[in-house]
């Protein structure tokens, strides 16, 4: 049955990133973990090239019951237990003898770190390529918007003039800087290799079989190597069973992309309301719509990446705290990270996939901007006013004066005169953005 | 495609709970709030009878295709708006003039958020129950081991001796206190009925269809009670749109449950260590089984309900965090607690599903208690030895000498006899056990 | 030196609930505990009553040095060793004799926990003050306004028409059942009493000094029923060294409060948003102003509210985690909880001391209000067109139609004729705070 | 009066950072935020060097009242505003003119931002020295026991065997990621400075004063820069007023610090439980005393680290919560930050600070490590066994006869012959240890 297909989290139903982390993907991400082991004790000569070969042909989702796995988990707490048994007997039928490679010398966390790490870095591909395309839209906002007047809001209430591209810019350099530590906790993500107790003494065993004279530090450091290798991911120093630093990281930099976005679609709505209506979200048949008010057009992306946003928090609080995992591998420290994690890339992804539609359609009322400015007429310059007036009567007695605006002169109160260095700051922030474009993205 | 078989959460992988509030069930659970509705409405004579037959014997998941609502969702922010068109369009399809009667002045809202309090009403019920079957095991082993001799330990070094039996006393009120807290919130959940903004205009101008002149206070209070009659919850005094309170004790309670049972899972955790050995997880074929190690049982039951009780509480802080619910129905605080919720009932029914496997079959080991009481020697009474000696000379006098246990005669130093009122503890703890059974479970 | 004067935190600077919490009400009530434990065993012949009242008059927290009691705090994680030794010198300086029944039989967590438990019911009495007012003054607004028409936002935009009085019914609901969940959590804060571990024993051995055949039994029931007579606080049915409940239940209520106090900022901040304008905080003079910007007017008070809002929750999921609380007392755990509890207390204390002036000077502009109404046109009561044109054409076609409203008759398309039972709701609420008012009051 | 003194938080209590987060530290900071911008503006010939220098002669924390402006804070939010008040009235009292450069053109954001920058370079200062001292240690104790046979254990039970020098160069790896990150992440900091609402305009308008036809752009690139250099933090790229970015790094960078010492002390306390004692603190007159049990000795440093850190995750989420800051400056999400920011500071300091302690002193007992190893027997090397086997018998038989290792030659059954790659790992973590210490420490 299926448990979960979106229906209670709008951000993410049917996206690309939900089908990366689900648990098909999941379980053929197990396959490609073991799959890897065996090429890499292979190219170390552990185990036969024809072994390791047969292993990843074998290594698909589909020769597995999913579902028989997951109810099974519960004997070991995990499903890797299982998952082992299920994939040796599948390689067993097509032959006994390579059999005996799968798994070998292995333990149930180096599969599942691992594989979790795997769909981590494939979700993650999705997510900086929404991610750059947001980007792109944002820079094309800012530099469009460069100096468009309007005015800004501090504590709710109209403050003091500014341009729409600078809001943008903030924007931007929110969710780059969100890039960024993404791009690098993915690159950063090691494969897990450690054997029963992180000593790899399961692997030293196993590869003694094949030479009974090998030396376990060469066994260490060359597996390590090796297996990041063939996965493509980091080497880590040491097995990280119990250092959990590479996912706190990874969550955090989840909770960052949320966290851009999340500012983003705080300010959509709030550029959106009736009375303000700054913004609109771009149009689509039967988007927005209410089963109550025909009239409505809600603006539901936003809704959906501040809802994703509201969650990642905690669920990153979740996983920093099992960071706390006792000995050499944890009772409930381990086990509580996963949901959470895969909750964190797909709310994440979610997020990115639906700011891409966002941005990219956002439409901007200059004129509406103009008039809410001109709502708090010479008041949102009592700033400058108070700055003018202080050069002749002093600090004290200017912000007092300032409160009567409306007896300056003219060139003293023209909004769009009093927008500072806005545009120089969007240049600089579209700068940042070009330098950034050129960090090599995840393959 | 399955996103989600419980491969990740192996807690409640394939145990009622999950059933109970998957996707499927959401579906139901939105079918049985309208169909409650419209009879609720026939009831008052707003809804000619047969209409309302009509539309609770169509109101089965099985007509509609739940991923096509979930994948539509993303339209609205919520699979309400598809859902009630598809709906609609199956009552169509068998008469017409019923389809008019679908969601018939209602709102998204009403009609998610009963839903959502009808599936935890029913994961609830098996929560409870199981919750009474952990409460009767527990009471059953305080019993037994009223007088059994161990040693308490505190912050993890011995302490003072106590029992076995007012240690499983201690589980018991706690998870009494749990399941009292549960069931307070569940009876406590309210049907969910505003009309579009929270006034009932819409349920009022539908009633006008029949009664032109119909006073609204008199549909207010009417409509209210007969919606929470037909679906046998609580009626609120406002609609609660932007007011969670109920939501937020819910799934406090549920984190109360994990909480008490965590406790005892860590204890268990604790005890079963190699060392320690004073209590064993029942066995049962395969469980406890690891990919690596043979000889290993490992104690999986504790483990997945730590698992379990280290996620609710950052998933109450969401719920909890969503009460700032701004203007009449808040753009991505009302989504983002859907996913959080579930998430808690399954956990938590779990948990509670898993408690009573780990305590029906405990294992207890009254002699090893014996045995690790004695290690620490006469010093594990010191502090009695100190008050008897600060009868003579005084109690700073008394703390010193008590360090030299040894030197005290032995009707002092037997730990067997200092357990205090630890019997007499128990008996209250089994008492306040006998009274709560009394209280009214939920249907 | 004063590590906190508030500086980071105005929403409770210098306020009541302030001192209430602060470190040497802390020390207070460690002695208060003391003394209500002389006097408990007094009650029941194990201490002299002379002794008892020396140990109470001698309970200053004068009398003590509270910072060297915060560092010597480090030796034993707690301050209590180093406290009892002070307190022990300070009642051995009175008289000797006396300094025997200073903490006698007792245990640190016993004296803490109850100190804890005494600091929050003051504190809650503060709370439930004020909580009072601001119900008072909720539901004299929206007795006022019971039929002041307003428009009702949802998703960030013009939903349909409702009156202001049902804002503020709602907001008062919600204040209201925070109100009654602190309360009962309040009321059932027990004392703490288990002595080293849980069993009492140490209490029993001090007993036997008076009475060497005392009936362990009999003294544990009556030494919880004197003590939590000496302190009005409720008596557990066990010690509760590691059933953290009461406390889990104390924060959840206190994370209602400024959940409910949190709704209603975030609602006044939009409120009074430049362009919205329909309420205004109370001026004050210099209040809301900005280093910057003469003419600023913050919501500062919602904003302290709502910052205070954002905290919570958080803070409550720390308290709750700590119920994994391992052995008969855990290293951590329970050290946790004291600073996040007593931020629970203050937050939340200020939030409400706030939030008495906010709602008994809150400024409405009705006139405001029927102007932002009159924005959306016929729109707004498009819920109401489509299910009057249903009545004819069908709801599918009515809804298509409804989309142009200005094309029908005006008595349909008046909004303040379109408020269902938003008056007859006001009365229920009223109705409601009616009968909690007569809840008897923590003394 | 001193509201917190330590007393509920002993991990901190008295330690040095809590007074370099304490209110009057902070206040200091704002002060040097001040007297940094007045001179940052002087260099660029905005204000006049005597100016900015008499504003920094003046600019500290002990002409000013720190109660007096926290109360204050009420009525702004925040106490920026009264600060400044206050701050130039010291100024004025000095030299009237020069008053009027206090706070030129400034906002009250920029001047908080950058003081809570300034505490947390300084605060973080402590915390590097400490982790460095920590990691010394921990890098001791690996290289010492490189070779020091000791049962690893996971999910509670004796797993296989490892080596003591591998646990520590576990607790190395960790502290050092962490160490890492937050040197990152406090290099990262950037000074705030944006002006009212983030366009500088107030910044440009004060150096109209001097140039009338001063260029926006050239102010915006250089007062960033000279701001920057003057307080030797970060240039950023834009007005962080909304993109929280550097305090979330931050915030995070702390819980890995506390979630990394946390494991280490979490099994601290397993290891030196009464039962195992393979490791024990160091002993200090008074440490670890119990106020009831003259025996005790309780692990009290590793209590009070976990402590610390079951309390920074949720501080964490809270700071990530804050992202969602609407407008150009958000009416409570900003102000939510500070207290959870300080309590991160101080609390991960305290940890540090507690740890240093901690690992400098741990006593190894190796021959306990080899007493508890022998416990299990053969079985603990049953992974090693059913390898062999499964050379001759396959696989699947061969798990099913390890379980009688009895039965085997005792080669295969010397536990300290299997521990694999645990002394390389232990060279590996050494090696990275050497690497890391060449990063440059902030000064």
């Amino acid at each position: 049955m299926s448990t979960d297909s979106g229906l209670l989290a709008p951000v993410r139903a049917g996206t690309p990133v939900e089908h990366t982390v689900a648990d098909p993907a999941w379980l053929q991400a197990m396959l490609d973990a073991e799959a890897g082991l065996a090429r890499a004790q292979a190219r170390l000569g552990f185990v036969p090239v024809e072994a390791a070969e047969t292993i990843t042909a074998l290594a698909r989702a589909e020769h597995l019951d999913l579902a028989s796995l997951a109810h099974r988990s519960r004997a070991a707490a995990n499903p890797v237990v299982a998952f082992v048994a299920d994939f040796t007997a599948v390689v067993a039928g097509a032959d006994l003898d390579t059999a005996e490679y799968v798994h070998f010398g292995s333990t149930s966390q180096d599969i599942w770190d691992t594989a979790l790490v795997l769909v981590a870095r494939r979700a993650g591909a999705l997510l900086l390529a929404d991610l750059d395309r947001t980007c792109a839209a944002l820079a094309e906002l800012a530099r469009e918007h460069r100096d468009t007047p309007a005015v800004a809001r501090t504590l709710a209430q109209h403050a003091v003039p500014t341009t729409f591209g600078l809001r943008a810019a903030g924007w931007l350099t929110g969710v780059l800087a969100a890039r960024h530590e993404l791009a690098v906790a993915l690159l950063a993500l090691p494969v897990q290799l450690g054997g029963a107790a992180g000593t790899l003494a399961g692997y030293v065993q196993a590869a003694r079989r094949t030479d009974p004279d090998l030396d376990p530090a060469l066994l260490g450091d060359s597996l390590l190597a090796a297996y990041a290798a063939e996965l493509d991911l980091a080497e880590p120093v040491l097995p990280w069973h119990t250092d959990r630093t590479p996912l706190v990281r990874l969550a955090t930099a989840l909770a960052l992309v949320t966290g851009a976005l999340g500012k983003l679609a705080v300010d959509v709505q709030l550029l959106s309301r009736t009375e303000i209506a700054e913004v609109a979200e771009p149009g689509a048949p039967g988007r927005g719509a209410s089963s109550a008010m025909p009239h409505k057009r809600n603006p539901v992306l936003a809704t959906m990446i501040r809802a994703a946003a509201l969650q990642l928090p905690q669920l990153v609080a979740t996983v920093s705290q099992c960071m706390l995992a006792e000995d050499e591998r944890p009772g409930g420290a381990w086990h509580a990270e996963w949901q959470p994690l895969r909750e964190c890339l797909r709310l994440a992804g979610g997020a990115a996939y639906t700011a891409v539609e966002l941005v990219e359609g956002l439409t901007v009322d200059a004129d509406r901007m103009r008039t809410n400015l001109n709502i708090t007429g010479a008041d949102v310059v009592s700033e400058r006013i108070a700055a003018v007036l202080a050069e002749t009567v002093g600090k004290k007695r200017a912000t007092q004066l300032a409160t009567r605006p409306e007896e300056q002169p003219p060139e003293l109160t023209d909004p769009t005169d009093y927008t500072g260095a806005a545009g120089a700051l969007v240049d600089r922030a579209l700068a940042r953005f070009g330098e950034r474009r050129t960090v090599p993205a995840l393959a």
